[in-house]
């Protein structure tokens, strides 16, 4: 190749998530012919994020503040405290319902083989929360896999062991989805727990 | 969203080709969570790319230093002058052939409607070139679109007009395609210009 910086920035694309060698070098190549401004915004966006964006001393979500607007905010309700698996599922959260309480982000699951255990995960912290007696309901909205529901399971013994009421969102066909089209596991459950219709 | 520079890094990945709102959101967290050393190095790569590469004086692809290492080498065949529409044209070319010459990127393609015009690609340029006496072969490499082909129909014009003989590569079935899937035009120019078996 013509230049070593090219190199390097078609390598460094490649960190990003489902980018291999073709796609880095097409952002490269996009960058530098059309998009300088652009390259210039998000390599500072880059740093600044890298730098400045840690993690919430509440909720462990990311923010730039030591508490994030979210757990500092007069407005939201404090009885009701959703854990998610990762930032991403908190903003969907956020986005799709009208949930007005906190969050608290276990930037992960529990995955013994991996070496991620409640410490990690940092359950400890949750627990001191729970015992804080402010909770009333602890909403865990981790992921329908099997790591997931794992990690479910251990949130709710920990909510009863605070006498915190656990709950958890519920599985069953997507909306707008066709039956015919839906896994087994998922329609079998749906079926199973159908409710009478009113 | 928690955080308004995680907003900014989201909206900055959006002038990547092909990436969205979801793909941003996702390298945005993905980098948080755990490429923070990766995501500085494309920080710096980024700033470094944008900021020191320009185009080479000589045959206009990006280059750090004014004239690129392969116009300044004394290895290349000087007598052959390869035009390519863009820098990823030529890397692939230098790739996957045993060519020797030199290159002329355009930068673009003749295109009117655009305001894309001969002095946009640096034609007059590429003229005093081919003025010079120095090259005999013009290898017109530009793509097999509308635009690709009337701007090789220039090329082609320009080069006899300082009595370089002008070439072009081959079109056909590709290798490893199968006829049935080729497309029409091009199956039919295969098929019209088929040469003898040796």
């Amino acid at each position: 190749m013509s230049s070593p910086l090219l190199e390097q920035l078609i390598e460094a694309f490649r960190v990003l998530p489902g980018v291999g060698q073709k796609s880095a070098q097409r952002m490269a190549y996009h960058v530098l012919e059309r998009e300088r401004a652009g390259g210039q915004r998000l390599a500072d966006a880059l740093a600044a994020a890298v730098d400045r964006i840690g993690n919430c001393e509440r909720c462990r979500d990311f923010s730039e503040t030591p508490v994030c607007p979210t757990c500092s905010s007069a407005s939201r309700d404090v009885h009701q405290l959703c854990v998610v698996e990762s930032p991403a599922d908190r903003l969907a959260i956020e986005q799709a319902t009208g949930y007005r309480g906190l969050y608290y982000v276990l930037q992960g699951r529990l995955s013994p083989l991996d070496g991620i255990g409640p410490a990690e995960l940092g359950l400890d912290r949750l627990a001191s929360r729970l015992a804080e007696g402010e909770v009333s309901e602890l909403i865990v909205a981790t992921n329908p896999t099997v790591e997931g529901e794992a990690t479910a399971h251990y949130l709710g013994q920990l909510a009863r062991q605070y006498k915190v009421r656990p709950s958890r969102p519920t599985h069953g066909v997507p909306l707008g989805g066709e039956l015919e089209y839906v896994d087994r596991g998922t329609l079998s459950h749906a079926f199973g727990s159908r409710s009478e219709m009113s």
